[in-house]
């Protein structure tokens, strides 16, 4: 019997626990997406307390003490900080078998090194010890990514960001913090009024008006060369599901100016204006060696009462379930029929479509590149052991497991680099039950380059960031 | 090595058997859906044979003796109750792997106290065995439901039905018979016939001239208020999917008349009406403090011929591949809007959809109700180990386990008790792997509780039929 | 901790070693479905190097060879059969845990007898040793197919084809070599000038003026009985879906006429067709005690570009998410309606509708008929450990593992039989897991004749070709 969370925290033989301690420890995080505010990486940000650190933002905890019956005053209302924290620390018990539970006390132990179960009772008291650590110059924003050893960071920001957060970092070489083109609220034509007014503000930041279909289409590319200027490598996009519906030049033009005019789209204008507007920036990418990012397959925004309360992204969005294939083929087909295929990586949000996702990614490989389509790691509610297993055992059936670029937070907390730990012993686990039931040669030297090449190596050359020439350029003028 | 159905089974570490025995075993049983007659609970009926208690009834068991190329004449046909047996006995050890196989070993073992293989060889002298014990006064259904230690049984039952034999039941304290209210047969348009002659026979027993839509309304209503009197606190429906498709006043009552009049529905035209009949059950649901239970994702009666030959619910129903998310989403958005959302049960027959219905879940909890949206436990053809075991691991990951209201029979036999020890091992198991490799803490006291909670108390709460007074009322004049 | 592929590879337990040892090994094969050559069987081709008997045809392969960025040169281009090897070589380390892995070496080991791991490094001894080998008579193709014990094999072949080698086969015993109908290009209207080029073809081949639907459907069945003469009773088809769309006989012959004047079918037009030759098929199927396989659910020809390069079935098909449930069922239940279902293996592509496939076939089975709706075994990307091991779990819970008819390679290469040894140990290994468990009776006789039915008996009595009589029959005069 093992006790909870010790050293070989679910390593379960001697070749996981070699591989592990051997290679994946020693390699720092490159962490290639993620939803970290880059100012408060420049600003250095101290934070008051664990609260603030953990529990803002952190939609996951928010789910778990909603189900658990709290009252929103102790989650996302006007409870004190320490409030809030006691409310957390009563839910994690409940939390057992679901990720926020190891999570939880995996993040206690590092960077605090509090090894105590959070519940009512000790909430005080880790509630102090936390405050008192987080006052110290090794636990700002910047301290906790250094102890943590993240190399790089991505963050996620929209064509409007002037990035001077990122321009700030620019030459620091501890962390280095590059920015990631979002450009969804450009085709969210779901509520026209919040897309005419992006749209009012994207000329006004790109300084072209916005006139047609084309000038929208101008305005974005102009962002994404300042992106790519401040060291932007990478887009990415959330969608229920890739989109394919071709039209005329004529017709997206004139199915622009009507919404421009306030006049609502039909489901089906909806979808050729986003395929209009993604196939278009796909292209753009490819230009310019980008890499871009498709997280698929969410139900978002639930609940109508408590996105006017608590606004998006606060916890009431579920998993879909969208026909994904045939749409997807056709985009990536269009794209690669004119060689303007980008390196890609498709997220899914549904399991069911694991294999889906996996089998998709072989159809449009280039020779050169190693593993150019990849199908992307467990993400959001996939992101625990069960979740991040079945990813990587069904990538490794229906492709080559050998040239994933491996795992990334996607986090808005600061402490949750150790989710990199845990997907590192979850893959030398499964690497070392294989040895050990005769399925894979014990060739440890072999299985240690394929460990560290899927921690680190894998997607250092796939994103090639460190051929990316920071500039301390100008913002357009506006 | 293990025996088969030996005192540890389905229990792989000293931790599950510590909590099967000392926690889960000593609880009774609260079965808060089936399909037992309680008419034979009021009459103590006392079975023949075991034909009659085991194989009357149980699809499950005919899809096995069908599978293996039996004669209808040994299934549903004229063939005698032995004959039937033995072919039942005959087909057991093909069923090997299939949870039937389980099942049948399991409920020889208790109550009968059988541990032979059931197998053409023993057939005979298992049914004579069985046949005696059936004769004595603890083997009639009351007998078989103490046995078990059941303490609640709620079953399902017509909004036309008088609920005579669960007013009979009232005040017997030993165990307690609810009914459940399951109006699938108000809004199954689809055999307009059929549905037009229910409407006949509800309008008479509610005294009440159904002649517009609102008027179904009213009489489904006040069935509603009298399965209330006589202590339902449930409502069930099966679907293939949870409807949202709203359409005016006017619309609905027009559509209502045109299909009084015999005259046949578009497929929209039903979605319409099963929607406007549902959404306005619900909010009577809530007004009344019930819990709703929504069983999605059956492709029923597949087989023509044979719902003509057998009649429905005679094992020629598969699963379903419908979508489920967006609609679901709306419809329960739709009663949160006005915050009458009643507590509520999905259940989805497609395991594909397991993470679909774990994840909504989620969207709709409330404050002060600890799992107010439960995602149901395994349901029939997932009833089975491997899709407990999943239900439980993709709950655990996406929900909260511990709030759980855990496990119920929805058999037709009184034999089938065991499915909640099978249940319960499982349960116990998973926890005492993950303690084992040291993926929970070893905490006994408080795995013990999260067991009792899952297997008896949160049911017990969450329904608080004790709260329910049965009072003996009158059938409404018809 | 076990060598790679030592004896008890994938045995985990004396059980299963047992079982594997005295039941499934001694066991001949019969390889009801696959795809190769019926003219490299009957001229007894001896291949001049491994690159040849391995790696033409095999799309598996060069996916992955693709997916680590290899160029097409060295997959399907000109490079020399020794080159093309080394690119494989190369290749092999990066497939660790996919299929191609344990398939290579098992594929090495036999017939070649080779026991080390195939990369770089091993590549040229590798490539020499088998070269040398493949020139003795004991390693020309039906040399192989004697050494790996095959006792049936089953090509595929178009309703075009004369059959020839197949009757050049006939008498000879060792290896026994039937074919199986496979009329896709019938109702391939997607390119309708490549459909109305085949229906050209087959009206000469059939002697039958292919002037109406209804002379189609002629011709059609004059190659079914000249294939029935042949010795088949098989038919395949590969379809994104089972179609199911009524019209009437006007109907369907003025949409034949349509495009036979090369006039292109709407999306429902095309389903309406496809319905309507399979629907009359599956009747012509039927009177003759055939079986008819579906194989449902792939996403072809994903890459219009590769396409046009290399043809079809070149590895750009993926995993599609078509529904499938309702159309199914219906047209099953028409086919039930008028007795005229035949024995019928139905195939998915993804695992998602594992479930659905393995309960539909519960709802069509028919008494005299041990399993006479088979749920066909882990297909293309689903052959795999995983694959098979859910195929194997999903088929016990909901159905009758025991009825199983098991495994067959689907392969283009002659050296691919070491599939069925790796299904059976799977197979053996599963049991003695559960026996092991204490969840099935610890009764090796009873498990052997299990074992040994799924391994074989099973698919000799279901499809019954031993009843075969092949005769030397001419090809109809065209």
């Amino acid at each position: 019997m093992k006790a909870f969370l010790e050293e070989t925290f679910l390593l379960e033989s001697d070749t996981a626990i070699h591989l592990y301690q051997e290679y994946a420890t020693k390699l720092p995080i490159i962490d290639y997406h993620c939803h970290l505010s880059p100012k408060e990486i420049t600003e250095d940000r101290a934070f008051e307390n664990i609260t603030q650190a953990w529990l803002a933002g952190d939609h996951y905890k928010w789910r778990a003490m909603r189900a658990l019956g709290i009252d929103e005053h102790y989650i996302t209302g006007q409870a004190s900080d320490r409030e809030k924290f006691g409310a957390w620390a009563k839910t994690v018990p409940f939390t057992m078998r679901n990720p926020l539970y190891h999570w939880t006390h995996m993040e206690l132990k590092r960077p605090f090194g509090i090894r105590r179960i959070l519940d009512e009772q000790s909430a005080t008291g880790i509630y102090s010890e936390t405050e008192s650590l987080l006052q110290q110059p090794d636990f700002t924003t910047r301290g906790i990514l250094k102890k943590m050893r993240v190399e790089l960071v991505c963050t996620t920001d929209d064509p409007l960001d002037d990035l001077q957060h990122h321009q700030k970092q620019a030459g620091q070489e501890d962390v280095r913090v590059l920015p990631t083109f979002r450009p969804d609220k450009a085709y969210a034509v779901d509520d026209l009024e919040a897309w005419n007014a992006y749209l009012d503000a994207l000329s006004e930041v790109s300084n072209i008006e916005i006139s047609s279909f084309y000038r929208l289409m101008d305005a974005l590319e102009s962002r994404i060369t300042y992106f790519h200027e401040i060291g932007c490598r990478l887009a990415d996009h959330g969608l229920t599901h890739l989109h394919f519906k071709l039209c005329s030049n004529i017709e997206i033009n004139n199915l622009f100016i009507k919404m421009r005019q306030g006049k609502k789209p039909t489901p089906t204008e909806k979808e050729v204006f986003r395929y209009a507007v993604l196939i278009k920036l796909s292209r753009m990418y490819h230009a310019r060696g980008w890499t871009q990012q498709f997280h698929l397959g969410a139900l978002r925004n639930t609940n109508q009462l408590k996105l006017e309360q608590n606004g998006p992204d606060t916890g009431y969005d579920s998993i879909g379930d969208f026909p994904q294939a045939r749409k997807m083929a056709r985009f990536f087909n269009r794209l690669q029929a004119t060689d303007q295929l980008a390196k890609t990586i498709i997220y899914n949000l549904n399991p069911a479509d694991n294999e889906v996702f996996a089998t998709m990614a072989g159809n449009f490989q280039e020779a050169g590149v190693k593993g150019k389509i990849q199908w992307g790691s467990a993400w959001w509610f996939l992101d625990q052991k069960d979740g991040m297993e079945k990813q990587l055992n069904t990538l490794s059936n229906m492709g080559l497991l050998a040239t994933f670029i491996g795992m990334l937070t996607d986090s808005r907390s600061f402490l949750s680099y150790p989710r990199h730990e845990y997907f590192r012993r979850i893959l030398c686990n499964l690497l070392g039950n294989d040895v050990e039931k005769g399925l894979l040669p014990k060739d440890e030297k072999w299985l240690g380059k394929l460990v560290s090449d899927i921690c680190y190596h894998n997607a250092k050359s796939y994103f090639a960031f460190e051929e990316t020439t920071i500039k301390k350029s100008k913002q357009p003028t506006t």
